[in-house]
Order: structure tokens, then C-alpha cells, then sequence
């Protein structure tokens, strides 16, 4: 048979087969208002406040030019944010099955200008980030190198981005933000962790950081850390309780290496700890502690001079 | 000396050389008729699939609206795929030294017709998936939000949609399907694996799933899992023999913590297990087992109160 | 508020405070000739120069034609290339606070030399790259599908391509280059890395090579495998050496199953030995050593027959 002939046979019985499916899919997600495709204008929106936060090193795909100004700039992106902040909001307002969403354009106004607002600290922020790569990392020859070619820096810079909107509560754009850069980067950090300045992670690919750890100043991690949940409390009806600490602490001038595994809402690593590659850790250890596996060396065969 | 007239001088030779060395790599690879660079066909045609089965998830940068209409897509998507998989069935043929390839058209109508008379189910099954993912996690507060942030959504669905392929041996197209996933996410699937609904895999960046892996339902991952081979093994002449079962089977209703490994075509994961972090395991359990690493707890020196 | 109207008054203050923060940042990267955008340029580049290695393969991003014409694609690529290197030229040269940056059009023209006249022998090393996949992994049917579907093919041409750049000290570049295809592949191979040919990695996610490891032929390598460093000595004010060597050296015919971790720069693994998934190494194994954990064997507890 030809494809033609197939496809107009068939496409009837196709076409109504998927709607079915979908229909079952759209019972789930109340609130199609935000549509899933909004994805792409974050993207956008996400690369356009990089550009404004490192002046060149990204949003040049969305007709940002690198020799920017600065007021263009923020003009052009406040709405974008705007949209979509008030997009977000109405989805939530619609999910929650309210009838009528309120004026969810002024509060996206409150959230812009908390964003704004926060900027040049965050810029503070992310300096002492650069720093701390170029101080932690013998690899490392220059600033310059840190920001062309680091990827914690994107990774960083959209957690600090995105952990603006989690604090004004905005529905699925932080987390979209994040996921971006963790597609970006293998870096996948929760918008809801609270993370001091001078954060540094090298390589990074396999890094989780979950919603409700918090991480204080000069803080060096590994590829592969995973600073998680330990267990996850349910309800009377079997389901995940959401939204309690389940993250654990991780105080100022700590180094976890890399492959380190800290779980639990009560674990805190006291400050100035350094955590060994690969430990598994549960439980709090205090300031200055040194953590390092006990385990047995390897076993090696010498099996043949030269095979 | 100037660029230009170093090129002038020297290009010849360079294109002569560069010449020689491909050759070498053409009596490598028979049936170059399947060129390498259809890899854009594949991620256009992998989008246009993705956005029939998630409206307006992918594939708006290949001319897909939103507001899509779900007749136009499946018209504009198939005979792109009738086209793939048509070459790819022409470039095997051509790598088998076969003079005529045959009638690959109708072959690759068959395909098309088996990957989309399967959507429909495979809707269902990424609609459980995407439960899974909301009822498995306490910080997704919405399948709203695992549908646009959460990245095993795209790894999943795209192996589903690979896995049609491979079904019907489909060469090459399949693999390239799962690795462009792999490079979006950091799973990487082997489109080979059969997987059931309600599939979760939590952030996800380092997990590899094999070729012969068997997975229930309702199996949820962690980051960092393999699912591997234990060993290979040769023929007579020292070469890995292909296409025997290597990687293990996962029953239903399993949990698989963040970095374990698990390797073996023998080894079985008994229904309703939970295999905790890092754990090594290269052989069989029973159902309901809980395993966990009985290592010694990592040494603690604390070197001083606060440093 | 309106936006508008918010945006008319906080304006003046925002692009101010912004400034400010900015002006901090300068300080500290000192050569701002060598502008942060340029990283467009370099994934052009770099496509068009893996377009010439392998045919196809990538670079019609940027305008290659899949039937390229060698010395069209050559004479393309060549300026794009001399004038990035000429630009990072100047930017060290800025940087080192050099008022006047001396011929580096001419020592640009030397690299665009060594490249080109590289890039045969480095072809060779390729096909011997893409043998090594082919005939270590089972699941791979041809040597078609490792070029079409394996990560470590792109990793390692860029690899290779950004160390003949390393090779004559260009800064900046050859690191922008290795993490594009970090980025691509979550494998991050410093370009200062030596790697002989008939390199394999499998699957890929979470590798990392450190700077100046040292890695002989058909070395073959698994996910999350850490060639990284031990310890960082600190100069007489407590900041860390740079460009010791630090990294360890694996002799030819090693494979590294996944999550091994070898550390330091004493480090060497004898010809032919085989490390196991996970393993811990921080000292020298001979040649033909078999290194194995012993740790033991996970809890299992048999909670249920069938949950």
C-alpha cells in the first residue's frame, strides 16, 4: 500500500483514537490556560535576564545584541517576564477551579519588580561565585576562562534567577527555568534551595540539590553530589506529604567531593567540614569534621607482567 | 605569513590527505547511501511525533503551532518518517552488499502504520507515567508541572516512540531517537528495553538503561542507576557476540535509589523490591526484598570547633 | 501599578545599580577585548571544523552543505578560526597588561597551520576511535550506528580538536570547546588531556578527564568514570598551584567499568588492567592487575512474598 493511501484510510480512526487518549490526559492538568508550549518563550525570557546578569553570554539567539544597553535591555525583558508570571498565575488560579482569576497582572507587576530589584544583588552574588571557581579550581587561569567556559556559572546564575520567582510563589516557571539549565548542564538544582554567595561546583554533570536544602558561603562541591531527601513522609491515604524540609543543611566553607551522597531534613554538615568522595551520609556532623570512607582497599589480581 | 597565502600554498595537500584518511573510514562504513547528516531529519521528525502525542511540548521549531490540529500534524509528520526509516532500510541493504534493495517503500509504510496505529496506547501508558511522577515526588506539586519541568517526561517518551521502531528493526533511526533524548536529559534508554506504565525516573542525569533490560510497572528510578551488562561474552575469534540478553529484568512495583547498580541477564529484581543508593548487585532477590549497603559508617574527624 | 508606569520610575535606578555591580565584575577579568559572546562564534567554528573530520556529521547549522566540498569547507573554516585565535590572543595579552599586543595575526596564522596540517592524522586516530566502539560494545551493529548514535564520538572529535589548540597555548578556546560537547554529552575531557587512539567510552554521562591525565591507546571507558586529582598543594599564601601535573596516567589496554574513581598525579594503571565498577584508586596498580571492591555483599531483607 502507498502512504497516501494508508494515511487517508487510517487518519480518521487516528485522529479520534488520540483525541480519546488525550481527553484522559486533560482530565489531569486543569488549567490547560497555561499551555505546555510556553516553553520555548522561557527559554527566551530566561536567556534575555542571563544577558542582563552577564553582559554577552547568552541571549544572543533572541536578537539580544552583545555591545546590549542595558536600559533596552530591561525593557525588553520586564514584559516577557510580566506575560509570563500572569500566564502562570491564571494556569493556578484556573487549576484550583476558581471561576474567576483575580488581577493577576498586578501581582505579576510585584513579582518584575522583586526580580529587578534583586539584581544587582544577585550580580554581587554571582562575582563572589566567579571568584570562588577560579580560586578552587588549579585548572582554572583566569575570571575570563570561569565565565566563557564553567558550567556551574550558567547553572548558578539561573538557580539564582529562578529562586527569585520561588520566593514571590510563581507557579512552574522556576522550575522550568532550572530544568533548562540542567538539560544545559547535567546541574540540577531546585529553585526552592537557599544558596549563599561564593558557590562553587566543579564539572557538575550528575549534581542534585534538592527543594529544601540550604547551603551557606564558599561552598565547594563535586560532580555527582547528591544533597537529598532521605525518606518521604506520607498521609493517612498512603500519598506524599508535600512541602516539608526534607533536604539537609550544609553550613559555610564546606567541600563535599565528588560522588558524596547527604541525605535528610536533619542532617547538617557544620561548617568548614570536608565530606570524601562517594561517603554516604545521613546524620549531622560538626563544624571542622572530616569525613572520609573506611572502606576496605581493593582487591587487585596481578594477573600477567603484560598481557 | 598571511592566512590567505598559507592557504593558497597548503590547501591542496590538506584536501588531498584529508582525502586519504576518509577513505579509510569509507571502506568502514558500506551503504553511505544513509548519510550522517540526516541527524536534523530525525530531530525534526522525533519533535513532530512528540508534539502529536503532548500538544505543543516540541516541535514548534520545526513549524508545529500550538493550536495545532492533530490531522494536519499526523499528515506533515508521517511521510517524514516513511522517508527516515525508507533510507535507513536502503542503507542497510546497501551495507549487506545486496545490489537491489528491494521494495523498502512498503516496508516503511508498515512501519509508519504500526507507529501510528500504536500512539494511542503509548498515550496511555505516558499519561500513567506522568501519575507516577506526580504521585512519586513531594515536590511536584501538579502533573501540570512534571509535564513542562520534569525531564524523564521527554526521555520516556521518546524511547517509547524509538522503541516502536526498533520493534519493527528499524536500523540506526531508533538509536538516534534515544541519544538525542540522552543529550537533552542525561538518561540514556536503549530503545531496545521494554518498559511498563507508570514508568518514574527522578532527576535522572547518569541513569542508562540496556538493550535487554525488562521492566515491570510502576518502577521508579533515581539518578545515576544502571541497569548493565555483567560481562560479554566472545567467540571463537575473541569477538563480543551480539544480541544475546545481558542487562536484568525489574518487576513491578520496584524501587531503585539514587546511583545503584544492577547488572546481569540473569538477575532478577523481585516485584515490589526497594534497592537502596550505591548499592552493587549482580544477582537475583526475591519479591519485597530490601537491600541496602551494610558498609561501615564513613570516619568522622572533627579537626577543630569552627575553622 | 503598571507595569509601564513601574518600569518609566525604577528604571534609572535599576540600570545605575546594575552598572555598579558591573563595574565590580570588570575589575576582576581584566582584557574584556576577548568578549563573552564570542561563544556563538566558537560553536560555529567548532561545527564546521568537526563538519570537515566527519562528513556531515555536524555544521549544517551554520551553512555546510551535507555534499561539502573539501576546500570549500576548509577555506571557510580557516578565517573563522584565525580570527577567534587572534582575538583570544589579544584578550591574554590585555589581560597580562601588555599595552600593545604585538603580531598575534601572525602567531594566529601558525595555529590555523597546526590544526589543519593535524587534522589528517587526527581522522586516523578517529577511525580508530570508532573501531573501538564498534568492537566493545555488543549492542553496537555497525560502525554506521556508533558514528550516527554515540555520544563519545562527539566528545571525543572535540577533544581532539580543541588539543591541537592547547598544544600551542591558545587561551580560552580550547576550553570553550570541550564544554560545548560537555554540555552535548555530560563527558568533560579537558583539552590538555593526552588520549592516544582507539579511545571508547560507553554511554558517557558523568566522565571526567582531568587536565593533565595521560591515557594510552584503545583505553575503553564506562559512565561516570572520574580520572580526576588527589589533593591541590597551596603556594606560601594559601592559593593553589597551578599547572602541576595532577592527574594519573592509564597505560594502553585499560578498561574502566562505571563510577570507578582513579585520583593523583603519581597515579599509574599498568597496561591492560581491568578496574571494576565503583572501585576507589589512589595509587599505582601494575600491569595486567585485576582491581575488584570487596566490600560486602548488601543486606537483603525478604519482607513479603509479594508486596
Amino acid at each position: 500500500m502507498s502512504l497516501n493511501k494508508w494515511l487517508e484510510s487510517a487518519m480518521d480512526g487516528i485522529v479520534q483514537r488520540l483525541g480519546d487518549a488525550q481527553a484522559a490526559i486533560d482530565e489531569l492538568t486543569p488549567g490547560r490556560s497555561f499551555i505546555v508550549s510556553e516553553r520555548q518563550n522561557v527559554v527566551s525570557m530566561l536567556d534575555r535576564l542571563i544577558a542582563i546578569v552577564i553582559p554577552g553570554f547568552r541571549g544572543y539567539d533572541h536578537g539580544v545584541a552583545p555591545d546590549h544597553d542595558l536600559e533596552t535591555q530591561v525593557a525588553a525583558a520586564a514584559p516577557l517576564l510580566h506575560e509570563l508570571v500572569r500566564k502562570a498565575l491564571d494556569y493556578a488560579s484556573e487549576a484550583r477551579g476558581e471561576t474567576s482569576p483575580g488581577d493577576t497582572s498586578c501581582t505579576a507587576v510585584e513579582v518584575v519588580r522583586h526580580v529587578f530589584e534583586s539584581l544587582p544583588a544577585l550580580k554581587e552574588h554571582l562575582r563572589r561565585d566567579m571568584v570562588a571557581a577560579y580560586e578552587g579550581d588549579p585548572a582554572a587561569l583566569s575570571i575570563m576562562e570561569v565565565i566563557v567556559s564553567y558550567p556551574c556559572i550558567l547553572a548558578i546564575v539561573t538557580y539564582r534567577l529562578a529562586h527569585l520567582l520561588y520566593e514571590k510563589s510563581v507557579p512552574l516557571i522556576p522550575r522550568m527555568m532550572t530544568e533548562l539549565a540542567h538539560s544545559r548542564t547535567g546541574i540540577d538544582i531546585h529553585p526552592g534551595a537557599r544558596i549563599g554567595p561564593g558557590f562553587f561546583i566543579d564539572h557538575g554533570t550528575g549534581v542534585v540539590i534538592g527543594e529544601t536544602c540550604e547551603i551557606g558561603e564558599n561552598v565547594k562541591l563535586y560532580q555527582g553530589v547528591t544533597l537529598g531527601a532521605l525518606s518521604f513522609p506520607k498521609d493517612g491515604n498512603g500519598r506524599l506529604i508535600k512541602g516539608i524540609k526534607r533536604h539537609p543543611r550544609v553550613e559555610s566553607n564546606v567541600t563535599i567531593y565528588a560522588g558524596a551522597t547527604i541525605l535528610g531534613g536533619e542532617t547538617v554538615i557544620g561548617a568548614g567540614s570536608e565530606i570524601g568522595g562517594n561517603v554516604w551520609l545521613t546524620h549531622t556532623v560538626p563544624a571542622g569534621s572530616k569525613v572520609h570512607n573506611q572502606q576496605p582497599d581493593p582487591l587487585i589480581k596481578a594477573v600477567a607482567k603484560d598481557p
